[in-house]
């Protein structure tokens, strides 16, 4: 029930500035925080309410420290610092064991008894489960495939068969993990379905938003690599490769074959064209379609931010002709250097 | 089994031209209606059907009302009373009642004797559900959830714990509300979970589209007021505050903590960036991305429309060189302005 | 336990150059093939792991067979007859029959014997199940829908009421068909919903990717006209018409009552405006927006591909002022004109 500021001091790693034993039972952002309360200063938008918080303290950067009205967990990171204090003041419930009696579990499974299988959740033969894996309620796990340790499958999760996930996975409500490829081959006009028999391969530490599609490969498998993170509603096709420590968000698509490199952060809404290649350290921008590969890291954009409607509209007339526009500064370009 | 004429006009609210005892008995759209159906003309697009209709009647404008072939149930406003007729004609099924079988319900919950929870569903502890809301099956509920009265969530739909919903919510297949917000602080290059605790707090008379997603606050929580309408598809991030009455169409992005007026429009496909704030009355047409707060109502813009592939390709390739070509065009006028 | 690759030139239908007795037992990319499996030559790119295959057979052009160093199933067009082959050396497993206990069966369903109820499925009442349907877990399909024979519905695929589907159906994890469109009328500023009165019809071999959702009609219905393919994430709304052997990719968002044409290809993440018609033979890019009919075949575009960030701010600067530099070249080219 609650640390005292020299522990959380201790734990998160800051120097505290205020009495060590003052008890800290919640967190809560600067504008709405109250006495027990520990809050943080990470993006500056939000420093015209420190002067006035009620929090008890608060995980602060250096240069703020001074304004700071309560006492202070002096830190470089603030942002990191928190995300430790929360978790370690507002601890998650702790994990439940067994199988609930609705669940139904297939032949020839491997799963540990500290792990938990919630009601309504299917499990098919041959799955593998990890020692205090979590699923919530009504979740799939398709035969053959393996979760490993210490994980968190959300209600409705389906993973279909012969996926292999690490370690400490989350995986959040609604979320498909190895669904056929979009794979077709045209004859004649009428498409083809062709098999897909590749698995996904996922590796430890990858965290998978709400309502996230995941297909498997065609031959080869679609892979995610460590620490790689998704947002809610993305699109992951056939054969994609994400590097590790990437992160994606929302509302992303990337089509098959595409080839992400690591420590990558892709903006919201983005489009991945299939078959190309991303270098590590690259960030893209919100709404950006990549077409071409990208060979070195910097930040790529092409999402076209929103104007006045009818200014917009007057713009975009002009566009539509920006062939002839150019041609025409040409043409004019020549008639005065024959002049000169 | 039906309405007269006569009824229907007093009902919903309009002139009746026509024989008032006739009885209607269905609903259908001018081109396919035949004898004992209502139809109506809203959209003028659909006005070259209306000589040739045989419905019964038509909810009609008093400006095209004499073209009207049939009898007409002349209004304002031929949508909005449409949208009465049809509620009335062709009912909802009657609501049920009770739990499923199958059903799994937690300790301490308070479930009013005329809510219906339906098979597979699963309600965690501390669950609260008003009078005659229907849970269709296979539903989730977390721990602590509150739905108010009157709700219908239609199949598979999940709702994480800690949710609160006010009356008559409607949640259609496969949405998630309340899933964890995408938190991340970056140590040293790898991911840190920001534990998401806040909530999700819904006004009355919301509706969630199919697959669309709603995520927690971080620390306090994501909002949507009265009245406020999501279409399929949708991401909405933590901490995002949606004003009442504001109507969202399929495949929208909201950043986090992104704050949207009332009576907004948000049209599919639109991606609006996290930390801004959009006024009240805002129209935001289809795929444009909105960077920077709005802080006035009007209608605002960036969705690029179709061109012919070749003539996009020279426009296009004239605007990856623009700010070239705005540099040639100043050239030009100071060489101009020189001799003049 | 695998075929010979006589039997499978034979079936497939190619020429085949080497040992006709060599048995196949497994298919695998021209890099990671090893003996017994048979690999493909479609995309030219692969081209370079040809000649270090250890394949012990690729399908493959005639142009390309003499650099195969295996043996070679010649054929014009190789990833359809690689497709053929797949299926025949990786068959699907085979059918499971009847209803697991935990499936729950409405009144007045017809299920054929030869169908497969999995667990947790819901059937409500008045279900039409064809010969051979699969449907895997977890999945819920409305009163008086019917599904035809040789379907197959992945885990948790829901089908609301009302819906008609073709036979050998393919629905994957998540997808929704026949939720509610999105109809609403502004009455005094606040939405009336409009009875979403429709259904769903669907033709024969369509297939409908996961977490992909298709509303059903408002009064008339939605259509998908047989041979339609649908990627993930995709949506379509209330009475949207998709022509038959239409391929859609991911994300696409389809706004009511737009009618494709037949053997369209749509790319991922594009977006088709309401009630207008789209011709047969129509490509539409990535990321494209449609905002008006499109009368004739032909590839159309607006999707705008990325730029190195510095580069694109620049140019985008432009484009934002493009009307003024259209106005300015104008009076330019007017000066120009007084002097000469």
């Amino acid at each position: 029930m609650g640390l005292t500021l020299g522990e959380l001091a201790e734990r998160i790693g800051g120097e505290l500035r205020g009495d060590p034993d003052c008890v800290i039972t919640s967190v809560a952002t600067l504008q709405h925080a109250g006495p027990g309360s520990i809050s943080f200063l990470a993006n500056t938008t939000y420093r015209k309410y420190l002067s006035r918080t009620a929090a008890s303290a608060v995980i602060i950067r250096p240069e703020f420290a001074g304004e700071c009205p309560a006492a202070a967990i002096v830190t470089a990171d603030p942002y990191v610092a928190y995300a430790r204090a929360a978790a370690l003041i507002v601890p998650p419930l702790p994990p439940r064991q067994g199988t609930h009696p609705s669940a139904s579990i297939g032949k020839d499974c491997q799963i540990d008894s500290s792990a938990w299988i919630g009601p309504n959740c299917i499990i098919e033969d041959g799955v593998h489960i990890g020692a205090g894996t979590q699923l919530a309620a009504g979740c799939f796990v398709g035969r053959d495939s393996r979760i490993g340790a210490g994980g968190y499958l959300h209600a409705n999760v389906v993973i279909c068969h012969g996926v292999r996930v690490g370690e400490r996975i989350i995986v959040h409500p609604g979320a498909v993990i190895g669904s056929d490829g979009f794979g077709l081959a045209n004859e004649h006009g009428q498409w083809l379905k062709v098999p897909q028999l590749g698995g996904v391969c996922i590796g430890n530490d990858v965290e998978i938003g709400a309502n996230t599609s995941i297909d498997r490969g065609a031959l080869d498998d679609t892979v995610l690599e460590d620490g790689v993170k998704l947002d809610n509603q993305i699109q992951v096709a056939h054969n994609v490769h994400i590097g590790a420590h990437t992160a994606i968000a929302g509302c992303v698509g990337i089509s098959g074959s595409a080839r992400i490199g690591r420590h990558c952060m892709i903006g919201g809404g983005a489009g991945i064209v299939g078959h190309l290649e991303i270098a590590d350290n690259v960030t893209v921008t919100g709404m950006t379609m990549v077409t071409k590969s990208i060979s070195g890291p910097g930040v790529y954009s092409s999402g076209v931010p929103a104007q006045e409607n009818s200014e917009w509209n007057r713009n975009y007339a002009r566009f539509r002709k920006l062939d002839q526009l150019a041609r025409r500064l040409l043409a004019l370009e020549r008639r005065f250097d024959a002049k000169d």
